[in-house]
This record gives C-alpha cells, sequence and structure tokens, in this order.
C-alpha cells in the first residue's frame, strides 16, 4: 500500500517547524510583553457551537465528526430514506473540527466567566480545519494566531494591537504597510449617499476593489441596484486621505463623525509612540466579516504581492450568540502561512534555521566507540547538542552522514585519540582540525 | 444557549497552558541536546492509513470524519438499507483523526524517504484522539510526546533514550525508577516453560501483574489453557532480579539469550555514563504492544502511584505495513497528562508559573492616561512585560484588576508624577512604594 495524506494537509519537516515556529515564537515574545496570556480550546466543538455562526458558505465547509458505535440507529430515518445528506447530519454527528478561534473563544469567555477579569488579554495559536478547495497557499488544515481584548472599548488597545503589528513584523525584518479604517466610517459613506439600507452589499462591493478594480466595484455595486452616480459617488469619497477632508464629506451623518473621532482618539494614542512601519488611512478597506463595527486594520507587505498578511478591528457582540451581552472586543490575527511564503521568498529565515546539532562523533572501531559515547555524554551534559554514529563503521559511510545533517563540527576518536585524550575536533566549513582534550573542546562549542 | 464542549476535551487556561509548556519545554531542551528533530503530521489521516494499525478495539476508537458535500450520494446502499453502521462507514468517512504519533510517523517516513537520512532522529509533541470512556486522568482529546530513532539496529540508543527519561525526570524535578526488560528474554521463558506458541497470551497476562496480583495472574495463565504448574513456574521466574540468574534458569533458549546479550551491551553504555534515577531489571514488564521486539522501557513515579508515566522499547518493522521493509527503531513516550498530574501533586511547578506580567499602570485621569501610554511603551521597548489600564477610574478598581492579576508591580500616575516625571513604583508584596524616573524603574525590573 502506497501511503498519502489528505488534501489539503501537509506534513513538516524538521527545517519547516522550525521555521513556523521561529514566526510563532517571536510573535509570542511580543504578545507576552504586551501582557496577553495563551488559551487552548478543544480541535472539537459541539456542533451546536459552530453551527449558525460562519455564514450558509462556511457552514459547507465544516468538517463532522461522525458519532461512534452503532450511529445509524439513532439516524433520522425521513432523511436517510430521501437520502438527504445535509438533513441527516445532525443526527449522525454531534461534533465537528473547529473552524476559527473566534467562536471557540467566545465560548470559552461564557463558560469559564468566573475566571477572568476584565479586560481579558488572550492569545491563542492552533489550528483550524476548512473543507475549502485546495490551492496553493490555501490548505484544509492550518494555523491560525489571533490576540484580542474583550471587555474593555477603549481606544488605547486598537493603538496597541497595531503596534503589535508593526513590532511583530519589524522583529522578522518584513517591511509592512498597516491600513486602517473605520466602520463607521463606511456606514456614514453610505448614510451620505443615501444607501444605508445597502450597506453590507456596498461593503462587500468595496472589499473587492483589488480584484475588481475601480470601474469593476462600480458595476458590483450597479448589478446590486445602487445608482451609477451614487456609486461613483461612492468611488470618490473613497479616494479621501484625510480625516479633516472626510469630516466636510459625511458631515451630516452621526455615525460616519463617530468613525472620525474614533480614529482620531486612536491617533492621539499612537503619536506618542510611533511606528516603524507606514500607517495609512484606507477609506477602502472594508474588511469581509460583518461582526466588525468600528475601527478594522489590514496589513500588506511592502515587497511581496500575496494579499494581506495581517488583520482585525473591533467587534461589539462577540459573546451575544451564547447568551452573554454586551462584551466588546478588539483583535487581530496573524497570517502564519502568508508570512511564512513571504519571509521564504524575500529569504529573511536566519541561516542554518533547525539545524541545532553541533557535533558529531565518529568512532573507528569498537572501544573507541564506547570512550566516545563517554566524551558524547559530558558534551550533553555541557548543553552542547552533540551525537555520535551509531556503529563504527567506515569513516566514508559516517562522514557522509555528517554533511547531510550539517553538523558544524566533528570530532574524530580511534585508539590513538582514547589513549591520548586529545581529540581531533574538525571545522566541517573550513575543514581545519585541531587536537584537543574534551574540556577544550566544551569550552570551544560553548 | 448554554455553550460545552464535547465530553473527554479540555480548555486550558493561560496557567495550564504555562504548566503543560513547562513541561513540553523541559522534554524538548534534552532532546535537542540529544540531537533529535521535531516533525509535524496532520491531525488527519486517510482512514485507509489508519485502519488495521490499532487491533479490533483500537479500531472501535477512531474517530472518523464525515466526508463533505452529499456524501450519501456514494453510501453503500446496502449498509444503508441493513442500517449496518460498521459496513457503511468506509463509504462516507475518507478521513480520520490521529490515534497515536507511531502510525503517522512510520507513513512520514515512507513518503518522505528521500529527505530522511538514517539514523533518523526525531520527536514529535502533539494531540491524538480516541473515543474512549472518559474517566479521571483519561481523555478522549490528548498530548502524546514521542522520541524515536529509526534506521539502526545499536544498542547505543536505548541506553541513550533511558539517560533522556532520566535527564528529563531529573530536570522535572521527579524522582522515578526506570524498569528495562526485553521482550526476547520474556519469549526465552516461554519457550523454556514449553508454552512459546502461547507467548503473547503469556505477555497479556503478565502485563496485568499490577493490576491481579501473582495470584490473578496465574488465574489468568490457567484461563488462557496453561498448566498450573507452568504458571507457577513462570511467576517463580519473573522474580529473578539479576541477569546471571536468569541465564542459568533459561539458559536452553537462544531467543532468550540474545535478549540477555542485548541487555549486557545496553549496560555496557549506560555504566559508562551513569543514571540520577534507579534502573531497575523487571521481568514482569512486558509491555502489551506486540510490536515491541527487544529491550522494553517503563517509568513509574517514586512517590505518586498512577501507573506508568513513561515507556517504550524496539521494533523491529515499523514501516513494513507501507511497503518500507526492515527498519529497526526504538522509541520512548512520555505520558503528559500523568507528568502533569504527578507534578501537580508534588507542587513541583515554579512558582507564579504563566504569571508574565510585570507592571501595571495605573492612571489617574485622562491627560495623565495618555502620559502613561507613552511610559508603558517605553517599558515594553525595554522588553519588560508591561500594562496600563484602559480607563482613568476609580484607584480601587485599578487596583482590584491588579490584584486579580497577581501583577507584582504598579506604577501610580497622576498630574503630579506627570509634572515632576517621577513616577510611584509599588511593590505589591510588600506594599513599599518608590518615587522613580522611569529610567530608574526599568533598571529596576529588568
Amino acid at each position: 500500500m502506497k501511503p498519502g495524506i489528505p488534501k489539503g494537509t501537509r506534513d513538516f519537516s524538521p527545517t519547516e517547524v522550525a521555521k513556523r515556529n521561529y514566526i510563532f515564537e517571536s510573535i509570542k515574545k511580543v504578545f507576552e510583553i504586551y501582557g496577553y496570556v495563551p488559551i487552548e480550546t478543544p480541535v472539537m466543538e459541539n456542533l451546536s457551537t459552530l453551527t449558525g455562526k460562519y455564514g450558509e458558505e462556511g457552514e459547507k465547509l465544516l468538517f463532522k465528526i461522525l458519532n461512534n458505535g452503532d450511529f445509524l440507529a439513532k439516524a433520522n430515518t425521513e432523511a436517510l430514506d430521501q437520502k438527504n445528506s445535509t438533513a441527516l447530519i445532525s443526527s449522525i454527528s454531534d461534533r465537528g473540527l473547529r473552524y476559527d478561534l473566534t467562536v471557540p473563544f467566545a465560548r470559552y469567555v461564557t463558560m469559564h466567566l468566573n475566571d477572568i477579569h476584565f479586560p481579558f488579554k488572550r492569545y491563542q495559536i492552533q489550528q483550524v480545519w476548512r473543507a475549502d478547495r485546495p490551492q496553493r497557499g490555501r490548505y484544509r488544515e492550518f494555523y491560525q494566531c489571533d490576540v484580542d481584548v474583550i471587555g474593555s472599548d477603549s481606544l488605547m488597545y486598537e493603538a496597541e494591537l497595531v503596534k503589535i503589528f508593526d513590532e511583530v513584523f519589524s522583529d522578522l525584518g518584513l517591511g509592512v504597510t498597516i491600513k486602517v479604517n473605520n466602520r463607521k466610517i463606511l456606514y456614514g459613506i453610505a448614510e451620505t449617499c443615501g444607501i444605508e439600507e445597502s450597506f453590507h452589499d456596498m461593503t462587500s462591493s468595496i472589499d473587492k476593489l483589488d480584484k475588481l478594480g475601480q470601474e469593476g466595484v462600480i458595476d458590483d455595486l450597479v448589478k446590486k441596484g445602487i445608482d451609477l452616480a451614487i456609486a461613483k459617488e461612492i468611488l470618490d469619497i473613497l479616494k479621501i486621505k484625510s480625516l479633516d477632508d472626510l469630516e466636510l464629506r459625511i458631515t451630516k451623518s452621526e455615525v460616519g463623525l463617530t468613525g472620525i473621532a474614533e480614529l482620531r482618539t486612536f491617533h492621539k494614542y499612537l503619536d506618542l509612540i510611533k511606528t516603524n512601519n507606514k500607517l495609512e488611512l484606507d477609506l477602502s478597506l472594508a474588511r469581509g466579516l460583518n461582526y466588525y463595527t468600528g475601527c478594522i486594520i489590514e496589513v500588506v507587505s511592502n515587497d511581496v504581492k500575496i494579499g494581506s498578511i495581517g488583520g482585525g478591528g473591533r467587534y461589539d457582540d462577540l459573546t451575544g450568540v451564547f447568551g452573554l451581552k454586551d462584551v466588546s472586543g478588539v483583535g487581530i490575527s496573524f497570517g502564519a502561512a502568508r508570512i511564512y511564503d513571504v519571509m521564504e521568498e524575500l529569504n529573511l529565515f536566519p541561516e542554518n534555521i533547525g539545524e541545532k546539532l553541533k557535533v558529531l562523533l565518529i568512532a573507528l572501531d569498537d572501544s573507541s566507540h564506547l570512550y566516545a559515547f563517554e566524551c558524547l555524554s559530558q558534551l550533553r551534559k555541557a548543553g552542547i547538542s552533540a551525537d555520535l554514529y551509531p556503529d563504527p563503521v567506515k569513516l566514508n559511510k559516517q562522514m557522509k552522514y555528517a554533511n547531510a545533517l550539517h553538523v558544524p563540527y566533528t570530532i574524530l576518536i580511534g585508539s590513538e585519540e582514547k589513549e591520548s585524550g586529545l581529540l581531533g575536533l574538525k571545522d566541517m566549513k573550513s575543514g581545519e582540525q585541531q587536537k584537543m582534550k574534551i574540556s577544550d573542546i566544551i569550552s570551544t562549542l560553548l
């Protein structure tokens, strides 16, 4: 039998694990300096927790787990008779795989309310599953990396999260542009144009600006029943680059003015601490997700065209669906897979990442092998990542293994070395070799 | 709706994540010093990879994922008509959740043969899922923590892995006993007693010695059709404590003598480097899994009765089922959940684990709040985990938050502090307060 793995999933090799962890460690370090704490939730959630949260499209992408045992015994017989798969599901599946980290977080907060102190600042780096059509850069199993603060509506947090983006991407060596907007401003534009009842249609069209271009978005708006003149007016407003100019344009919309005031407060905080990367007001930024209600943020790489590598925003009601009302929050998410691809393309990972083995010992005969094992133990005790080839086979074969592992040093041990205690430390890059006592080798390699 | 999580799964709070990661980090550090590298495999595997690997009992415990879309369209109609759940599965489910890390590792090796250099030393710390009946300490979703070396039959690795157990448990502060045996010796005992055809029956009975006691195991053996006299003889041999005595007893079994020779070579390595913890020959150690073929190892806590907290052994054919023959390997596994419980019971986790926030800033009015945000940024830039309460509300409320977070320091900032630049750093434990410049606070807290 020839083994394979499910479509859209991946094995991670040692180097790939090291690179991914390099990104996660950089992110976690910043999260913790900013006072965020980690939680983890189960991979399996009750289907009742997941359904009704991701819209009709998302619902189709949920992976469902078949009930164990004789699941047909409790199956909906009508659905079975009609061969109606959709109607059958709820009677044969009680659980599904996590689709995102937002809904499990809302569930967590609702369930653990007594152990939580607001504002609650949490981060969560775990995998999610979506039965999407796999394609380049899109997987069915992938990591999400979310950081949120809930239980406060202070705009200080919007500034803090933008600064977290700024700092993480600086640490990773990635030049980015951080775009900000506010959903209230978008509503203000809709109101100003007299189409507030088409607000969601408008934002979903604007969201495609990158893909469709100006004309395409105008067509899209008209297709949704919006007047051509109004569509053009909207696109015109979206080009505005300053809050002062915008204020004059949407001055009759109270909601829009609130959005502007929020961005001004946000800037008041951010101006005090500055960012390394460019911060940009982008009125055409809409964020597809309708649960955002305030500031929205998106990050793009300055050097690689790959779409957003991070994003987030303010939401007014995360936990309402679980019965906990009026909990405002704001959060951002790092697009780990895309960040990985950008860093790979720009060659930003440290050289030799994941190659932690510092030295390979090579023994030439049985009794040297036992002696080498003793030396090995001393190196390891000193905290040096070291190994010994398992058998005293031909030097050639052992050297081939050392090269395959890219180990920077080898130590050759034969009967002469065993007797004198002077071992040959070889720098594999330069080829230079030095005779040294094990204690001196330890000091050299530490 | 009142949310819950599936039976047998858990949420991990920030403290629980910190404690679990403390264990994992200790383990990983040792793995890497010993030259092992990490891999990760998908949570979902093809059912064809998983089925036929875990015996009839294990098979029932596999979680299967329902195919997406109109899964009934391709369902086995005969099985549907007969309402035969078991027969239906393969036609409506192509994937399952990972049941252990061993089978995915064997699949990984077979698939990535061109990128692997033997001996291949890998570790893997990931979750697995089993539809077991949940009970205290047994979950349906839990972490496994495996380390294996494959592609060599050198007994040096058995010694190395025992030393890894020894070192990890020493680092964690846990006193343990490491028990060793060899499946070939057990076979030798069966052969000596003339019941080699009942070898698996014998080992599975011996495996229950802890639970059933001497008499119970004798009963169990007799129930399996073994003569009472022979059953008694077996139990008698199992009490032997030295290899020399054993050698005299099973001297006619060639396989048994090979087992003894293997343990002697193993000891030749281990004697050179010593262990901190007690190493014990335990002939009654059998390890339930039949794929072990050589040395077997098990670790128990000296202080808490909870069963084994680690175990492993040598297997001669890991990848044969995937078409790759003659790959010998040896590996061990850490029982992360039990180690966690033992450490909790013995109070071995560092104090304040997971509480990384060092200082909370408290502002008394709006303009001080902006100034505090600036100070906050300086603390964070210096790498100090710091936070600011989001609003300048009543001192009382902010202090309550500081106490809830167990933060060791607070900094109080009002208009006076803003003007003078002298901030009050308060040690929350002693209650002492000192007026200092932000630069001096940074040096104090670093």
